[in-house]
């Protein structure tokens, strides 16, 4: 059986890095060394992805890669940083060499499209668990946080929603078909970096919608201390959605559902036009879907329960 | 039951950094902000600690939270890095207020001990386990690596050795006092960033002891292109390893034992004295157990098997 050197060796290694990488030093040293750009700042964040909690286990392998960077990918994008480099941190129940591969090619493949190094990792024995450690740069100036919205700012969303928790649910169903609309949208969703960086200097706030539209939200509005008014009609649905769960279950799912890796943000209304404008030059749509008031609280929806995706409360799976 | 907000609000956030800490934006966005000092570079190490692999799912968890911190940062300390910043990610099986307060105190108390400062973390339902990123700085021409080792340097290690293996055995037979130095040093190994920092410019290679003396003492070996011949009797056994091992396992633990996290590092001549003054001023000791020969191997021990401390092997606990 292979060891743990041999499985870093052969799948979690990458290609050496190129000049511009920003890497001195990569895997195989005690450290990976890394040369941030003068005058950026680093943002950084990580994400653990367990199986049969954030994805199924069966799920195909190059999805289960992609996903855990994915996610952790979308933390960036709501900061409008750049993505430089990862660190992952790998637990296998049993060392399967197809699996591995599968799994590699989907972590790498994501690297190489959004320009990440991976620079580092660990791998040890334990039930299927993916740690990704993402490292992104933003001037000071530029980054997006969840504090800066302000009242009389346009409320929006890039792309769809409802379409990880619309996936989870056919995919429950059975449906295996990688195709679909709504299972690309739940196992191999597509951090939204590059509307990040179009956002910045133009939004006044930003949050990825991992634990769903409400709760981050909520998040958003008491970083900022003010209160929202949805127009709950205007939700952009993924595709598929209303036909797959019908019209309510729909709206729910789009509302309160998690796995979205969409990004909210509030947008000062004189700068609506160039952040439309900007985001449909990578044909992604900014939806308005309410506004920004003094005050709290969100009004305009009406939902059973507003809680998002949260572990500890067995709403995850 | 808390949730994941609660629980990371409550155990996870540190006190709010304060201006030297280099953290713009800390725990609760999407990402922290980091400002990285100019002319540096960034060391980044990840290490993941799972339970009955790692460590005693009983053991206290005080020094389980310790524990994860410590093995992260041997890395730091073996490239010579000054620790700045580390996340955390936590995977709980279930949610228990005590525990975590215990787990929490254990990893605040080494940041504080060792300057680093809790930038961000994630929580997750799953067995136990815990993977710590760290993040360190050193100035571009002062990090150690392991392919720096000449002909003719003195091969040395700081500390003790066995300590690990000899913790363990011992926590295996039902030694339950943590003051007994074998179980601190295998419980609550310290880091040794301090020595890292004082080898720097004297020492040609460093790593940490983590895998047992011979398998990295290979990867130093390997990765440097050279010899070594060891001086067996020479190797500085941990304070009660022999009374408690006797005396050829006392040695073989030192040779192939994991979980030392001492620094092994090779010297040239001329720097030795400095060296050892530098650490001697730490109240630590830097003992030579061999020296760097131009070839391949290590010749000058006897042992029933050289493979250290790896997963899937079978010989992790």
């Amino acid at each position: 059986m292979a060891s743990e050197f041999e499985l870093i060796a052969r799948y979690l290694t990458p290609a050496a890095p190129g000049p511009g990488a920003g890497v001195p030093l990569g895997v195989g040293d005690d450290c990976a060394l890394l040369a941030p750009r003068p005058g950026q700042q680093l943002a950084v964040s990580v994400d653990t992805s367990v199986s049969d909690i954030h994805f199924p286990v069966d799920a195909p392998a190059e999805a289960i890669g992609h996903r855990a960077l994915a996610v952790s990918l979308s933390d960036l994008a709501a900061m409008g940083a750049e993505s430089r480099w990862c660190l992952m941190a790998l637990s296998l129940a049993r060392n399967d060499d197809a699996w591995l591969a599968a799994f590699a090619h989907g972590f790498h493949a994501l690297c190489a499209t959004t320009g990440t190094v991976l620079a580092g990792g660990d791998v040890s024995r334990g039930e299927l668990a993916v740690s990704v450690t993402v490292m992104g740069e933003v001037s000071p100036e530029a980054a997006l946080t969840r504090g800066g919205g302000q009242a009389g700012d346009i409320l929006a969303v890039t792309g769809a929603l409802g379409g990880g928790a619309g996936g989870l649910a056919l995919w429950q169903r059975g449906e295996r078909d990688l195709a679909h609309p709504l299972l690309q949208r739940y196992l191999k969703p597509m951090p939204r970096l590059a509307a990040g960086l179009a956002l910045r200097g133009l939004a006044h706030a930003a949050i990825d919608i991992s634990d769903g539209l409400l709760a981050d939200l909520d998040h958003l509005l008491t970083a900022s201390g003010v209160g929202a008014r949805l127009e709950s009609d205007a939700l952009p649905l993924a595709e598929g959605l209303s036909d797959e769960l019908g019209e309510h279950e729909a709206r729910q799912a789009a509302l309160c559902g998690g796995d979205d890796y969409e990004l909210l943000v509030s947008v000062p209304p004189a700068a609506w036009a160039e952040a439309q404008r900007r985001l449909a030059a990578q044909h992604l749509a900014l939806t308005p879907i309410g506004t920004l008031h003094e005050g709290s609280g969100v009004s305009g929806v009406s939902v059973a329960g507003k809680q998002g995706w949260q572990h500890f409360r067995g709403t995850a799976s």
